[in-house]
């Protein structure tokens, strides 16, 4: 194994932007399926998957259950007790693959990290997780950066758009059934989502 | 040199989409600056640039001047006259860089493929152009990934946000400034853009 993955998720009332369109049983369900994606591709890229969350569930994957809901706490209080290579990754991104995993964890810099759309962080590989700490939310990518330079660490970003594509909006959807093979994009058709094209531009809408 | 590389242009009233935030003169520049950005990429990967429209525009660039504006019938008369190895990149790349180029033209398959946001096509790179066409709009990856198999042509398709991240609305110029370092985040900065944060989540706004 390369390295442990850590994938924070919030099973319960999550992806709260889709809540148009999907209902919270089925945001539930959806969120799980692109988790379980992520879980496979971590494990096909032979990286141990943690999943960290405020509350365990039912599941066979190593769980990590944190008292505090606050991410950045959370994995704060992980990274200086870690050894050895750490991957931190989003459990939103249905599109991971092996291949896009392996670029990441293959960097020879210190650390790489993907950026999100809307400057996000969706993936960290940090080489020594203890010289470094995250900061989520609004443009964390530009703060991982800064974090990074302050700490002295050489920083690869890594141009993928498997990992780039975070799921929050309705038409992220159009990513998932255009280049997801999992069980996201599984998810999506049997709750009746279909491509659709109108001038020009691609969409989705729920057939059932 | 590598290959040569079509890049498709309009120089007048391009970017609709982005007529809300900027003057028709400003999305002329502004998309001025973003295809001298993708022909900086392109040269830098070693690859010939020739400008395709359908009038002249002052450059000392290639230019190919069409009497049609329908991209596919342009395109898909350039296609079978062309010898050697083509490159098709969109002029709306501002993030295109070396790298993801040459990602993409040193594919083993005998094409490759980029898809941008929304199922179009944003890239292509053919070994042999003359046993492809083109089909742009609507889902165009789609349609393009159909034709290479019943053109008994192997795709790879090629994992970049940089060649991805296709500049249509104003979300997207918030990718400009964070992943940007040519013309167009210049030309972004020039006219007042800059990154905003609310609710946690980042956008741009015009200071001036």
């Amino acid at each position: 194994m390369y390295a442990h993955a850590l994938i924070p998720f919030k099973p319960k009332n999550p992806k709260t932007r889709l809540s148009d369109i999907l209902s919270l049983d089925e945001r539930e369900t959806f969120a799980r399926a692109m988790l379980e994606d992520v879980i496979f591709a971590v494990r096909d890229a032979l990286c141990s998957p943690v999943v960290v969350g405020t509350e365990l569930f039912d599941s066979e994957d190593v769980q990590i259950t944190v008292p505090d809901a606050d991410l950045n706490k959370t994995l704060n209080q992980i990274l200086p007790e870690s050894i050895g290579p750490l991957l931190i990754i989003m459990a939103d991104l249905p599109l991971a693959n092996r291949e896009a995993i392996h670029q990441v964890i293959r960097s020879e810099s210190d650390m790489a990290i993907v950026p999100g759309r809307g400057g996000g962080t969706n993936v960290i590989y940090l080489k020594e997780p203890q010289r470094f700490h995250v900061e989520y939310y609004g443009t964390s990518f530009l703060s991982h950066m800064r974090i990074a330079q302050e700490a002295g660490l050489s920083c690869e970003v890594i141009d993928s758009f498997r990992l780039h594509t975070d799921i929050d909006e309705k038409e992220d959807l159009v990513e998932v059934l255009l280049h997801g093979s999992g069980k996201s994009r599984a998810c999506l058709e049997s709750l009746g989502f279909v491509l659709t094209t109108e001038k020009g531009r691609v969409g989705v809408e729920r057939k059932r």
